[in-house]
C-alpha cells in the first residue's frame, strides 16, 4: 500500500499546515462539548472504490450534531418521497443563522432541512416502522451510511436536553403553524438524541462518500438511499449546508458541505469522494476553523471544485477511431480498404444522455453515406435507460438512412436482440470483437457490391 | 446527420409537450417587451464538442436582459480577479426578488451578481481597456461567449432607460455605501445597454455551453474566460441564479441556471452541455413559464441533475487489467508466466486527483511485493498538475518499496525523463506499447533471477 | 339624571350608526370564542368623576384576552419598577403582528409588552407575594382596575391552553435568550389564565378610566397604580397598542388604545375619560371592526384626539385681573386708587410647571416696579411640587426686586409660613380673601408713602 | 421680568448640569457640519402665551436639517389634506434608521414622514402656488412657524447636494414605486435646500410651540396650520419622531420630539410649551447627546410627560356651587331660602366634550326635581361646537323633566336666543350675573307657588 500513501500524505500535509491555525473555541453551551480536546484534528477521505485515507485524530469519537442533518433528510426523502417531505420543509437558503426562528411566510415551513427548525421537522417526520421505532430507524440508517453500528452519547444527550429551550421553541412554533405532525417535546427529544450519535472523522467521510456515490456506501456496497435521494441531499447541502455562508462556500470551495457544533465537517465531491474533518474550535458562525481552512486548501490545490471542468483537448467518453488506431492491425492493406467504407466508433465508460449524444454524433460523422459503421461498446461499463433509448433511436435512424451498422457488445448492454429490433426496426448485427465486426461489415459491403 | 437527430427529437418533443402550457404573461413594463410573440418557443442545446441542436424559435432574436448577468460577472472576475470583485459584490443568495433593495449589512455590498444591484456593480466594475471602451468590451465578451458578433436593440435600450428609476435608485444607493466606483447614471445606462444586447436561444445555449466547458466556447474553441472563472460563475448561478427559488430549483432540476425578463432561460450541465429556452410568458417571479417546465422535464427524464451520480458497477477511469484482458495476446503460455509477476494498470481519459488516487491504489493492488507493474497511459488524454505530482510521488514510493515499475506513455504525459527522475529518484522505463512494457518488465525480472 | 343623558345619547347614536357595519368574524381558533354573539355591541364611557355611561351590550361578560396586557404591564411596573421591567421587555413598536416571533436583536427582549411575547414576560415577572400567589395578585389587580371582583372563564382557559403552541414557542424562545426567569409552561399557563378573566365593556371602560386618571380608579377612588406607572402604560399603548397599525391609529384617532381577540377594545383620553367597546367580529388584524369604527367616529366628532389643542382665545389657568373684574367691588373709587399700585393675579385649578410659568409671568406684568401684587390662589385646587418650588423662587425674586407681594391662600397651598419664608427669605403676607389682601397691600403702600 | 426668571433658571441649570456630558461627535459627513462648535449648547422654551425663555447658545444659527420634517409634513397636510398625503406616505414607525431604504410592502409608501424617504416625498408633494414657487412656499411656511423670515445656508446646501447619493437613491426608488409625482433629482435638491434652512434654538422652540398651540404661533398669534394638522403632526412625532428609539422616548420622556443631524432637537408639550435644544455632538443614532439628556431631565423633574395626569383631589372645569360659596352674599337669610330650591352650577375655562359631560352631570345633581338650576358661564372662555350641542340637548332634557333652568352667559357663548330655543324647545332665561339669575329663578319659583 505504498503508492497510495501519496493520498494519505496529502491529508497529513493539510493536518500539519492547518493544525496550528489559531482562533476559534470549542462549543461550550453544554459542558460535555467544552471538554473536547481543542488540538484534536482528524482528516479522512473515502473514495468511490471505498478506499479510506486518514490523518490525525480521524478515529476519535465525538457527537455528530448537525452533520446528521443531511442524512436524516435523506432518510425522510427515502421513506416519504420528495413531494411529501416538501410539504413540511422547504429547500431555500434562509440567509439566517443555524438556529434562526424563521419559517416560510405563507406555508409556515422551515426554510430548509439544514437549519435546526428543518431538521427537527425531518426527524419528526420519520415514522415508526413495524419492527423498528423511529429513533432506532434513524440510528440504523446513520449506521448504514457510516458502515458500522453507531451508538448515542447519553451524557451529551442529557445535557443538550437540559438546555434546549430554543429548539423547544422552534418545535412548538412549527407545530403551531401546522407543519409538524408530532408532539414538540418528543420531537426535540428525538432530535437531541440523534445529534448525540457518536461518530469519527472516518465515519463521516464514509457517510459523505455514500452521498457522493449515488447513495451506495462505497465500503460496504450497500445501497443506503436511492441515487435520486442522494442527489437531492447534495443539492440542498450545496445551497444551504454552510448556513448564511453557503453561497461564498460554494463559490470558493465548490463542494456541498455540512458542519456540526462539535467540530465535525463533511464535504462531498459528487462521484469522486467523501471528505471529513474533526477539529473542535469553532468560528463565530459555529463552523470548525481548521476544518474549513483545510477543506479550502484541499479544494484549491487539488482542483476539487464541483464546477471546475477545464476544457480538455480530448475526451474519454467516445471517439471516432479510424482503422489506423486499431491496436493490432493484422494487415495494413486490408485495413485501408475497409477504412474507406467501414467507420468505427468506440465508446468507453458509462453512457448517459451526454455520452449518447456524442456517440450518435460520431456515428453520423463516421463514414460516407451508404457506408457501414461499427459501434464498439467493448469498453463501455454501463448504459443508462435514457442513453439506451437514444442509441436505439439513433441507430434506427441510421438504418433508415441506408447505412449499415453493427455493434460490438460483448456484455449485451443494448439488451436482447428483440428489444433492439423494436427500436431499430431491423436486426442489428452483433459481434464479440471489433475486428469481427469490421470484417462482418466489410463482407456485407462486399456482398452488396 | 441522422443518428444525432435523436437529440433534436428530444428538444422537439419538449417543445410540443410544453408549447401549450398556459399561464404567464410577457413582461410589459416597456412596450417593446410586451410586443413579443407569446407563442414563440425555442429550445437549443450545445454539447461540449460544439454540436448544436435546436427546436422551435431558436433563432428568433430577443434582448438578453438578466441572462447577461453571469457573463458580465465572468468578465469582471477575469479582468479583476475574485478577491477584487468580492470587495464590491457578495455571493450569498438574497432570498429576495430580483430587484430587491437590499445590500449586505456591514459591507453595503449587493448580495450577489445575479440580482440587479449586483449586476449594476459588476457592469460598473469593468474598466475601459486601452483600445476598447468598457461597453464595447462587454459587448465583445458577450459575443465571444456566443460565438458571433452581437448588437444592441436600441429601441429596447431607450425604453428601459426611460423607466429605470428602481435601478437608478439601486445605483445611487450602492455608490452611497461606497461599493461602486463610477457615476450611478452612467452605470445604469451601461447596465441597460447590456441588457438590450440581442441574442437567440441558440446563442444562449452556446454561451451556457462555454461556461459548462471550462470557459472555452465549444463551437469556436476560443478560451473566453479561465476555467476557474467559469467554475465560480456556475457556483453563483447554482445558489443565486433563480432568485428566491434557487434552492428549490437546484433541488429539483439540479442545473445552474439564469433567467431573463424577455423570456430567455439558460441551464448548464457542467462538462456536459449548455441549454437555453426562449418563451416570453413569465410567471409572477419573472421566469419563463414554458422554459422552466421544459427544463424541468428534460432534467428529470434525461437524468441531467448535477448531483445525480448513480452508483455504477464499474468505472472508466482506471482499472487493473490482467494479462487475460490484453487485446491480442501473442502467446497464451508466455502471458501466463508473465502474469504471475507483472501487473498491468491501464488508465483512460483525463487523470485528476480522483483518478490519480485510483491509479495509485490499483498500482498497490496490482501484483506481489517484489514484482513489477506496468502503468499503461495509452488511453489517457490528459494528466493535470495535481495528478502528475501524485503519480510521480506514488511511483517513487513504489520503487522505494522495491517494486519495479514501467510506464506506457506514448504521448509523454508524465513529462521529460528528467522530470520523472526527479520525482522518483530513479529512471522509470518508458515504453510505447503495453506489450513492450510487459516484455521489458518480464525480461528485467528474468535478468534479476 | 336627564341632562347627562346627552352623553348616553352619544353612545347610543354610535351603537345605532355602527351596529350594522358589516364584515369581520369573531375569532374562532377556539370554539368558545366562536360562540360569541356577533351582533352584541356594547359601548361604555367612564369619566374622571367616575360617572359611567353605556349603550348596548355593555354588561355582557366576555374574556378580556389581550386587553389585559396594559394592566399586567402596569402591575409589573408597580411591583418591579421601570428599570427592572425594561431589562426584560422593550418599548418599541415591533411593526409586526400580535403574535410575531421577534425578539430584539442584541438583548433578546420582546419588542414591547403589548405583543404576546412581551405580555408573557410581564406576566411571568409578577412575583408571588407573601400572602398571595402571583396569579391571584394579577386577578386582584385587574379587579381593582375594574372596581369589582373578577373571575376566570375556566372553559376558555382550558381551550386556549390546548391550542397554545405558538405562545409556548414564544415562552421557550424567550427563556432561551435569557429574558424570562420562570418555567415556560407555567408562564404560558398563567398568561392564558389571565387572558380568560371575564369582564364587561363597562368594566373595561372603568379600567381605561383608571389609566386616564393617574392610576386612580375614578369610581372607587382607589389608587391602583402610581401616576407615573399609568403615564408610562399610556405611552406604550400610544406607540404599540394597536399592533402594526399603531401609528395610523394615533394619527387619526389620537387615543392610546388596546384591543383583544374576543372583541374588546379600550381607548384612553388622558385626564378625560376611559372608553370601551365590545363587538366580536374582528378584521384581519384581529381588531373589532365595529369597535374601531365607533371609536374613530367618536374621536373625530367629539374632538377627542389626544394632541388636539385648538388655540383658545384665553385660558383658565391664570390671568391678570384688574380691579374692574373684582366680583363685588365695594367702592369703585377706592378700587381705582388701589388699582394703580396693587396688581392682582388670580389663578384657578391645578398649578403645575406650565401654569406656574404663567403665574410668574403674570406677576411680573401685574404692576409697576415698586408696586405691590396680590397672588390670589382662592380658586386653585392643587399646586404640585415643581410649581410650588417655582412659585417660592419667583416670589422671592420679586421681593428681591423691591416689589411687595401678598397671597390669598385660604387652603394653605403654599405650605406653612416657615417653608414659604425659606424660599423667599422674608415673610409673605397671607390673606383669606382677595379684598383683604388688596386692602392690606394698599395700606402697606400707604404706610410706605 | 424677575419672577419669571425662575423659568430661565431651570434652563440655565440644565445647561450647567448637562453641558459637560461627554461623548458624541458632531456630524461630519460634510465638512460644514463638522465645523460646528461642539461646546455650543443652547436651550429655549416658548409658552402658549408666547413667552420666550432661553439659556446658552440659543441664538446661534445652524441648519435645521431633519427638524424640518414635521413642519413640512404639516404644510403638506394643510395644502393637500390627510387623505391625499396618506396616499403617498404612511404613518407607522419603521423600526429602522433615519435613512432606511424601506418602503411599505404593497403600497410602496415610505413608512412615515419623519424618515428621509418620507420627508423627500412630503417635500416633493408641495405644489407651486400661483404666486410662489414650491420652495419659497416651504421657506415662508418654516418662517411663519418660527415667527421670522428664514434663509438658506447655501454652503451647507451645496455640500449636502454633493454627498447625497443615498437620498437620491431613495428618491428614485420612491418614484419607481409610483409614490412620488416629481423628478427625483429636483425632489432631492429641494429636500436638501430645506434641510439647509438656518434657525436658532429659540426659533425651533417657537416652531415647536406653534405645534403645541394648535397650529397658532403663540408669539405672532398667526394661525400657521389648522389645529387638526398640528394634532396629527404631533401624533406622528410621538410614534416616529425619534427613529427606532421612538417608543422608549415616549415611554420615558413622554414628549413628541424630533431631532436633526446638526444638533437641533425639539420637544412639544401639547397645549403647554415648545422646547428646543442645540448641541452638535450626536450619538450613534444621530441624536444630540446633551439635548436628549437635558430634555429627559426636564421631563422627569418638571413632570412634563404627556400622559402624566396625577389624580387631582378636585377640578377646575366645573363644580356645583352652593349658595354658601357665593362670593358676596348680600343676605344670608335670603340665600338660604333660595338655596333650598335653586341650584347653581358654575363652570370655568374652555368647555369641550369632557367638560360638557361634567356640567351636565352637575346640573342633574344640582337640585331637587321640580327645582331650578342656574348654569353660570361667567368664567367660561369658550365652548366648542360639540360641547355647545351637548349643553343645548342637556338643558332641553332638563326642561322636559320639568326643571327650570337659567344661564349666566354675559358673552353670549350659548349663541343667540333663537338657536338656544331650537335646542331646548323653550326660552332659556339669560342673565348677566349669577345673583340676578338666582333671584330670577327664585322669583319664578315663588310665582309658581
Amino acid at each position: 500500500m505504498s503508492a497510495a500513501d501519496a493520498v494519505t500524505d496529502s491529508l497529513k500535509r493539510m493536518r500539519a499546515e492547518f493544525g496550528d491555525v489559531p482562533g476559534g473555541r470549542p462549543a461550550d453551551y453544554i459542558p460535555q462539548l467544552g471538554l473536547a480536546d481543542p488540538d484534536a484534528f482528524g482528516l479522512a477521505l473515502v473514495s468511490m472504490d471505498g478506499h479510506r485515507y486518514s490523518a490525525g485524530e480521524a478515529e476519535v469519537p465525538f457527537t455528530i450534531q448537525s452533520v446528521s442533518k443531511p442524512f436524516i433528510y435523506a432518510l425522510a426523502l427515502s421513506v416519504l418521497g420528495l413531494d411529501e417531505v416538501s410539504r413540511w420543509v422547504g429547500a431555500e437558503p434562509s440567509g439566517d443563522a443555524f438556529n434562526a426562528i424563521s419559517l416560510e411566510p405563507g406555508t409556515g415551513r422551515p426554510a430548509n432541512a439544514m437549519v435546526n427548525a428543518g431538521a427537527i421537522v425531518t426527524t419528526a417526520l420519520i415514522p415508526d416502522a413495524p419492527d423498528e421505532p423511529a429513533f432506532e430507524r434513524i440510528l440504523h440508517c446513520l449506521g448504514r451510511f457510516a458502515g458500522r453500528e453507531l451508538d448515542v452519547d447519553e451524557e451529551v444527550f442529557t445535557s443538550e436536553a437540559m438546555t434546549g429551550d430554543r429548539n423547544r421553541a422552534l418545535a412548538y412554533l412549527i407545530r403551531a403553524t401546522g407543519t409538524m405532525p408530532v408532539d414538540p417535546v418528543l420531537a426535540v427529544d428525538r432530535y437531541f438524541r440523534q445529534c448525540a450519535v457518536r461518530v469519527t472523522a472516518l465515519d463521516l467521510a464514509t457517510m459523505a462518500a455514500t452521498l457522493a456515490y449515488g447513495g451506495v456506501n462505497p465500503v460496504t456496497r450497500e445501497q443506503v438511499v436511492p441515487a435520486e435521494v442522494a442527489a437531492r441531499v447534495l443539492a440542498v447541502m450545496a445551497t444551504c449546508g454552510m448556513y448564511d455562508g453557503s453561497g461564498e462556500w460554494l463559490l470558493r470551495i465548490g463542494l456541498p458541505a455540512k458542519s456540526g457544533v462539535s467540530g465535525g465537517l463533511i464535504a462531498v465531491g459528487p462521484a469522486r469522494f467523501g471528505l471529513a474533518t474533526y477539529s473542535p474550535p469553532l468560528d463565530t458562525s459555529g463552523n470548525s476553523v481548521r476544518g474549513q481552512a483545510a477543506l479550502r486548501a484541499l479544494s484549491e490545490r487539488y482542483g476539487l471544485h464541483l464546477m471546475l471542468n477545464p476544457a480538455l483537448p480530448g475526451s474519454t467518453v467516445s471517439l471516432v477511431t479510424t482503422a489506423d488506431d486499431l491496436p493490432s492491425a493484422p494487415s495494413a492493406e486490408h485495413e485501408r480498404v475497409l477504412h474507406e467504407q467501414v467507420g468505427v466508433v468506440a465508446a468507453q465508460g458509462a453512457i448517459d444522455f451526454t455520452a449518447a449524444e456524442r456517440v450518435l454524433y460520431a456515428l453520423d460523422e463516421s463514414g460516407p453515406d451508404g457506408g457501414s459503421v461499427v459501434l464498439d461498446l467493448h469498453d463501455v461499463t454501463v448504459v443508462d435507460s435514457v442513453a439506451l433509448s437514444m442509441l436505439h433511436i439513433g441507430l434506427g435512424r441510421l438504418s433508415a438512412d441506408g447505412r449499415r451498422a453493427a455493434v460490438v457488445d460483448p456484455r449485451g448492454l443494448l439488451g436482447p436482440t428483440e428489444t433492439a429490433r423494436k427500436g431499430t426496426g431491423q436486426d442489428l448485427p452483433r459481434y464479440a470483437t471489433r475486428e469481427a465486426a469490421v470484417e462482418g461489415c466489410a463482407k456485407a459491403l462486399a456482398g452488396e457490391d
